[in-house]
C-alpha cells in the first residue's frame, strides 16, 4: 500500500522499517530530516513536509512523542491533514491524550477522512522486532483495511471497538498499570532492604511464582539495582503519560489515587535531579523515604 | 517422619492430607476436633491438646489463622512448646507478624529446639493439589531436614536465607503486591467503565500481553465482575495481612504509601458492610469513588 | 483615578462599587452587559468592549473567573491589552495560573505597561464590605501607586515582593490550605460519628481552643451539617483552583500529596453528582468512605 | 480534696503543682522517685507505689506517657486499681487508646469505682501556667465532683458527654488535626521555596488573615525554620498518637487517608534519623520530596 509515515523516533523507525520490508511503499517525514534520509537505502521516499507525505497516500501513520508534536504535523503549517485524500485513513500510533484523539476523530469526520487509533505496547527493541502489542479501535471496515499493516508491526492485534478513543484510554491505563508495578516493587524492596533481605531474593521468589509476567521480570531487576542511567524510556515522558491518564480520569470523573501517588513520585524524582534517567528512577522515592 | 500437625483450616487440611499420602506419620490437632477426626480414616492420630501432638514428634507444623491463634497453641495452656523435644523442629507455615516470628525464633533457641519459617503462597485448591509456592528460611541444616516435607506440599521450595523472619517478610510483601494488583485493576476498570470501554476488553488486552501472570488472570475477572460473594479469602483476613505488612514496615522504618492506601480501602469496605465477602471486595472503593 | 474595571461577577461587582464610593472614576466592562449597566446609577461609565474600558484608564483592574476568561479580555478580539497606555497599570485580581501571570508580566513589559498582581482572599460578602485580604506583588513604585486603591477594597494589604507571580502562588497555596482544613475536619467528623460523638461537640472544642480561626469556624459547621446546597463557591471552581496549585507544584517541582488527595476527593464529588453544590461538598468523600 | 497523683513528667508535674497551690492534699507517685521528692517542699506526700498513692484518696489522677505506662500503674504489681476505694474517682488525663479507656471504664465499673476521662490540649508551659484546655467525659455527677479540680488546671473545661471514651476520641482527633496543619504548611512552604517566595512571607499573610489561630502561629515558624532540635513533643510520641488515631479509625471503620499520609511521613522521619527531634520534624518529608 501507499503509506505516508510521519515520526521517526526510536519507535517510528523500527515500525517503518518493518512496513518497508513487508513490501509497502513508504513516503516518510521527520522533523530532523537525517532520520528520514536514513530510510532511503531501504527504498523509502522522503517528504520535506507532513503534507507531502500524505498527498498520494492511502494511509498516513503517525508516531509522535506527544500531543504537541502530533498537533504540529497534523494542524500546523504544511500539516498533513488538509493534504489527506477523502476516505484515506490516518492511523495514529502515538500515546496521546484522550482529548486530542477525540478532536482528531471529529476533524477527520468533517473532512470525510478515516481515523483509526492503534496504540502500541512495547519498547524500541520490540518495535524493531515487530513484536509490539497493538490496540486498535475504529470503524470495523477501516480496521479491516488496516489489519494487514498492523499485523506486520505487531505480534498481536487487539481490536477494542469502534470508538477510536478506546485505544487511547487503554494505552494510558496500561502505562498506569506498569507504573503501579514499579512502585509496588519499590516499596516492597525498600522493606526487604530495611529487613535484611536481599531484594533480588524477594524478586526471585515473586517472578517465579505468582508474578511471572514479563513486566515484573523486566522492571524488577531495574528497581532492585537502583541504577537508572541507561534510558529506555525517559522519566519526563513517563510523567507525561501519568499526566495524560490523570487528565483522562478527571474528564471521565474516575479518581485514581494510585496515579496521584505516582504523580508525586515523578515530581519528586525531577526535583531531585533525575530527569535524565529512565522513568523507573521514580522508584527512588520509596527508597529515599526509607532512608536508603 | 513423625509429625505433629496443628491447625486444620482449609489450608492446613489440604497440606496434612498430602503429608499423609506421602507416607508420613501424623498426629493432628485442631481446636474444633471434628476436623481432626476427619483425617482419622486416612491414618492420622488425633491429639486432644497441642502438647499431645508435639510429644513424640520430630517435627511440628503449624498452620494457624493469625498471631493470636498461633500464640494460643504455642504458649497457651497445654501449648506444644514445652512438649517439643530438644532438636525437634517447629515449621511455621502461617502468615504471622514479623514480631511473633522473631519471638518464636528466640524462644525455640532458648529451649534448644529448631525453628524453620516456611510460608506459603496459594489458595486452598493449591494446598489440596500440593501446588503451593513455599518460602523457607532457617539454618541450612534444618532446611535440609525439612526439604523433603516441603517438596511434598509445594510445587516449588524457595530457600531465602538463615533468618527465619525473612520468610515472613517475603510472605507479607507478596500479599501486599497482590493487593496492589487488585487496586490498580480496580482504578483502571473504573476509568474504562466511565470512558465507555468494557473492563473485560481492557483486561483481555492486558492479560494477553504484558500482564500475562496468574495473578492478573485470577483477580482481573473478579475485579471486573463486581461480584465478591464467593469467598476464597475473607476480607477481614486481607485486612489482617495488610495490617501485618504495615507493622513490619513501621518496625523496619520503610514507609509504604500504597499499603496505606489499600488499608483505607479495606476499612471503607468494612464500613460499607462487605466483611463477609472475598477480600477482592475492597476494589469497590475505586468504583464507588467514580460514582459506579 | 481613572479606572477601567473588567469582570463583574459577585466578587468584581462588590469591589467596583467600593471603588466608586471612594470617589474613583470607573468605566466598567462585563460580557453580560446588564451587570455593567447596573453600576450606571452609581456613576460608572459602561464600555462595550474590554479595549474601550482601558482606552483612557490609568489603571485597569481585572476580576475574572479563570485563565480562559482573562485571556479572552486581555488577548482576544478587542482585548484591553493593546488599548492600555504606556505606563498604565494592569492590576490582576483574579485567581489564575502561575503560567498566565508570568505571561502577562512578560507581555506587559514588552508593551511598556505596568503589571501588578493583587490576589484576594474572601467571599463575596467580604468583597462587598471591603473586608478582603489583598496580597499584592510587583515593582515597588507601582505598588505605591496602587496602594490607595487596594486599601479601598481590603481590610489589609500584604506586599509580598516585586515578582507579580508571588501573589498568585500565595493565593493558590492559601486556597490549598483551606481545602486541607475541610478535609481534616471531614475525616475527624466521620470518626466522631462512627464513635458516637456528635461532630458539633468535637468542633465546639476545637474552634474554642487551638483552632479558633475564622476558617475553622466558617467551614466546620458546613462540614458537620452535610448540607452544601447553598453555594458560596461552586465545587467546579474549587477543583479548578486545586488544578492550578497542582500545576504550580509540578512546574516548581514540589510534590503536594495532600493536594493530590483532595484532587481525588473533588473528582469523586463530581462523579457522585455534586457539581452544583458548594465546594465543601467534597467533604462527603470521607463520610462516604466511612459508610455514612 | 485528698488526691493521689500518678505520673510526674513535664505535663504531670505542672498539673500537680497547680493542684497543690490551690490547697489540695496530694500524695504523688512517680517511677523515678526523685521527681516525686521534688514536690515535697510544696507539701506533697510521696508514695513508693501506685497503690499507696491511691489508698486514702478520694480521687486518683493519672498522667502517663502511653498505654503501657498507664497499664503498669493501674493493673501491674502494686497498681492503684485494687487500692482505690469504692466510689472514689479515677481521672485519666493521659493520651491513651480508645481501647484502653474502654477497658478502664469496664474495670472501674466492676470495682464500683468511678471513672472520668479528662484529656488535655496544651504543651508543658500551658500545664505549668494552668492554661490547658480540658476535655472531660463521664457521668454527670462525677463530672460535677471533678469540675473544681479541672478548673484549677485548665483555662477551659469542655464537657463532652457521659461516655468517658468520647474524651479520648476527641483528643486523638485533635492531635490528628494538628498534624494536618503541620503537613499542609510544609507542602505549601516547599512550594514557596521552589517558587522563589520566602515561606515567612507566605506564613505572615496566612496567620494574619484566615489562619490566625494559635496552632498556625505556633507551628508555622517551626515548619519554615527547618530547625527541630528543641524538643517540646518528641517525634516518637507524635507517631504514637498517629498510631492511636489510626487504631481508633480502624475500630470505628472510618478511613482517614490524611492520617495515613502523615503516618508515612513519621516513618520516613524516623528512617532518616530524626527520632530525637520535635515531632514537627516530619515536615521535612515535603521538603525532601521537593529536593530541598
Amino acid at each position: 500500500m501507499k503509506i505516508g509515515f510521519i515520526g521517526l523516533g526510536q519507535m517510528g523507525t523500527g515500525i517503518a522499517q518493518n512496513l518497508i520490508k513487508a513490501g509497502h511503499n513508504l513516503v516518510v517525514y521527520n522533523r530532523t530530516k537525517s532520520k528520514a534520509d536514513a530510510l532511503k537505502p531501504l527504498g523509502a521516499g522522503v517528504a520535506t513536509t507532513p503534507a507531502e507525505a500524505a498527498t498520494a497516500a492511502e494511509i498516513v501513520m503517525t508516531m509522535m512523542a506527544d500531543d504537541h508534536a502530533l498537533e504540529a504535523v497534523a494542524f500546523g503549517a504544511q500539516g498533513f491533514l488538509p493534504a489527506l485524500a477523502a476516505d484515506a485513513i490516518h492511523i495514529s500510533l502515538s500515546t496521546i491524550s484522550v482529548a486530542l484523539s477525540r478532536r482528531l476523530a471529529s476533524v477527520h469526520k468533517e473532512q470525510q477522512q478515516q481515523y483509526v487509533s492503534a496504540t502500541v505496547f512495547g519498547r524500541p527493541d520490540a518495535a524493531a522486532a515487530a513484536k509490539l502489542f497493538v490496540v486498535a479501535a475504529g470503524a470495523t471496515a477501516q480496521l479491516d483495511r488496516c489489519q494487514p499493516l498492523l499485523e506486520v508491526i505487531g505480534q498481536t492485534v487487539f481490536r477494542v471497538g469502534d470508538d477510536p478513543v478506546a485505544a487511547n484510554v487503554i494505552k494510558l491505563a496500561g502505562n498506569f498499570m506498569i507504573t503501579t508495578v514499579i512502585e509496588s516493587m519499590a516499596e516492597a524492596c525498600a522493606l526487604m532492604r530495611k529487613s535484611g533481605v536481599a531484594p533480588e531474593t524477594f524478586l526471585d521468589v515473586m517472578t517465579n511464582s505468582l508474578f511471572n509476567a514479563p513486566i515484573y521480570k523486566t522492571y524488577g531487576p531495574m528497581v532492585a539495582s537502583g541504577n537508572f542511567g541507561k534510558v529506555g524510556f525517559a522519566l519526563p515522558l513517563g510523567l507525561k503519560d501519568n499526566r495524560l491518564v490523570l487528565a483522562a480520569a478527571e474528564e471521565a470523573a474516575a479518581p485514581m489515587p494510585m496515579a496521584s501517588l505516582i504523580h508525586d513520585r515523578f515530581i519528586a524524582a525531577i526535583a531531585r535531579g533525575f530527569s535524565n534517567e529512565d522513568w523507573v528512577a521514580f522508584s527512588r522515592g520509596a527508597m529515599s523515604d526509607a532512608g536508603l
